[in-house]
């Protein structure tokens, strides 16, 4: 990639093409290095972050500025903004990925076979991975550090309005990368604000072995339609929680306050709360006071409604919503047949709890639930890479293929057979 | 589906959509199973099978008679044919699936958090899958046998030429799975050859998880080209074998005489030998002579010509050509770094392999060769479930995600997220 990659590109297909070749390359470079190299250049990727804190300032004032007379909206200008502390973050998280263990070349289960030939699966990197994001820079350097971690190249094509921040990110990964004697191609941010770059990068089968879109649901909906490469990849977090009729109340409220108002604009938030009628006429009126403490709008089916006031009136459309606000739908379900046959009709597969004390329950929830995440007596929110002790998070899959639940290291690897023999031959 | 199933349908769309209807819910019935039904389900196949051998060998006879008559070739046909050893093998490989251990249900480190929940893993059924497959109708006990092992219902549809023989043994299936009280909707074979049902089939996004489609380059292709499903797939087996500077001469002539010559037809046959050009002058004579007792053509480059007459100059072209025939193409490389790059280059990704007894190169031979079964001094012939110890095979894929190499049941389930908590909420 040119220093001045700011410029228009003539032929964007070409200048696509280009970098996944020099990605490819970089990959198969990265394959082949020992942990040393690539933790050293996380290392010097952080330091270079903090020593360049400065231009990455300035450079990220030019975008605050250009957005604002765009008129970008405040929380857009807000994820946008790389402040002090923000770019010290960048660096310790580069810190941590580097001092993570190492998740590639593992041999597993090394067995002879009656053949007497041994046969197992050594952990490699996956190649080279496309990441596309929107406004938020630090994305820039935590999916670069998590590729380079896990031995991958990488192709990075964040927001528009972020391009001036990820050039000069990208500047001091390429600074990193060569003092540590990596090939400065192990990243590339594509220099291009061409939206022809996107379509080029989603269908670039031959370099490109997955993408991980990281934004909105419009963003991933765009990309699912016309890529060609597969994904790792959530669409919508439509999560339950269902209060089995033995529940403990204390703990069931305890439950679903945090699942729902912990944060509500995040993907493991709960959205639909199932109730069995047993525990109904008790936990209605209970959590119909702490939801209007907290100013949650409160959406009900009949049921729920004729067993406490001020319920909205939810429609079928509220089932299948995934509301990222203040609003939360209620439904009173006879029992637990019931809340698993709405879970599997209405969940979008993230994740979905259970309070229970019934312990046949909660094994039938856990076994029958099908989806990324399936939680007995705990808060939706906890589905997270952090909070599952990956040690660092890529993007949450609601896939079943590949990669499920919160992506870490180990979801931008594969497995590879290998086969260690003396002269073997088969009969 | 109807037991008319063979008569015209009007909405193939329609019919594609109850058919994948009916298997999400047995799908979901199925994970909800333990082993026992299943595998007694299994038996009761097996044993139904064996029964029903004289209907099995007359509904076959239908097809191979119209198969004449429609002038399939002599190869066609033997594929087809349902001879008394073959209905045999297919009861016998029920039960042989029957007895592996159960790929579904168990949970992997479930360990305690900083947050104080408990995560782990827990292997599940992907859901329902389909499986494309051509002439040989035998793949319908086997394919049906896998996926009823691994919990997933499945839609099966085999070519139009084996409809009969495929409908005969889906009764058998029907019967069997009903008397192990499982949903008969968990096998179902399309009953239509209507070839617009597998253009829905492969589009059936809400209700097939993965296709598996088992066939010809050809099949497989078409099938790429429109599905939306995502696929567990091999396309070429264009598999490398490189005879390295000190290997034994020897070993490397048994090896790679087995690699070409063991079969030709199969996926995991050498296509191409690279050798060092330190061995190529001792190694080639001998080979030459090996391979014209098996009538094996031999296509070389210039360097391979001027060492040893009669060998037929190699195009480009024959480098990424996948033969299935009695031809081998040769090309002598300076060194190991020559024959990896040759491999990046040409290799399909399926089966890759070195003699040597240069342990680094060894080492770098497995790290740096990015197909899908490495080797080193066994033949390319042993990529196969069976010799991996597999206990069985649905297919081969050459993808980097989800399953690599040989597929076994595993390949046939995903792992989710559990998480146990005692009332935990995130902070």
């Amino acid at each position: 990639m040119s220093e001045d990659s700011t410029q228009p590109i003539d032929d964007i297909p070409a200048y696509m093409r280009a970098l996944g070749e020099a990605a490819r390359a970089a990959g198969r470079h990265l394959a082949a290095t020992d942990s040393g190299p690539r933790n050293q250049a996380l290392r010097l990727i952080a330091e270079s972050i903090r020593d360049a804190a400065p231009a990455l300032a300035e450079a990220n004032q030019r975008d605050l500025d250009a957005g604002k007379a765009a008129g970008l909206d405040a929380a857009l200008l807000d994820r946008l903004a790389l402040t002090e502390a923000r770019i010290e973050a960048m660096a310790e998280g580069l810190e941590q990925i580097a001092a993570l263990p190492d998740p590639v070349g593992a041999v597993t289960d090394l067995d002879p076979m009656p053949s007497g030939i041994r046969v197992g699966r050594m952990r490699v990197p996956l190649g080279v991975v496309g990441i596309i994001y929107e406004s938020r820079p630090n994305v820039t350097a935590d999916a670069a550090g998590l590729c380079l971690k896990s031995g991958n190249a990488c192709l990075l094509r964040g927001g528009s309005e972020a391009l001036h921040s990820n050039q000069a990110i990208a500047e001091c990964i390429r600074g990193g990368l060569e003092a540590a004697g990596l090939p400065s191609t192990a990243v590339q941010v594509v220099g291009t604000t061409d939206r022809a770059a996107v379509g080029e990068l989603i269908t670039l089968d031959d370099y490109v072995d997955v993408l991980v879109p990281r934004g909105g649901k419009g963003l991933i909906e765009r990309i699912m339609r016309d890529a060609t490469v597969p994904m790792i990849k959530h669409l919508d977090g439509i999560c339950h929680c269902y209060i089995d009729a033995n529940a403990d109340a204390d703990m069931a409220e305890q439950v679903v306050v945090n699942a729902k108002t912990q944060r509500y604009g995040t993907c493991n938030t709960l959205e639909t709360l199932l109730i069995s009628a047993a525990m109904a006429p008790e936990m209605l009126p209970r959590l119909k006071a702490r939801f209007d403490a907290h100013g949650v709008e409160l959406r009900g089916c009949e049921r729920s409604r004729s067993l406490v006031d001020g319920l909205t009136a939810a429609t079928e459309a509220d089932w299948d919503t995934e509301y990222l606000a203040a609003i939360l739908s209620i439904r009173v379900v006879d029992d637990l047949d019931e809340a698993i046959r709405h879970i599997a009709r209405h969940s979008s597969g993230h994740t979905d709890a259970i309070v229970t004390n019934d312990y046949a329950h909660a094994q039938r929830f856990l076994r029958e639930v099908d989806s990324s995440s399936v939680m007995v007596n705990a808060s939706t929110r906890f589905a997270d890479g952090f909070e599952y002790g990956l040690g660092a998070e890529i993007g949450i899959s609601t896939d079943k293929l590949h990669a499920r639940g919160p992506v870490g290291l180990e979801g931008l690897t594969t497995q590879k057979y290998i086969v260690l023999g003396e002269g073997h031959v088969r009969e």
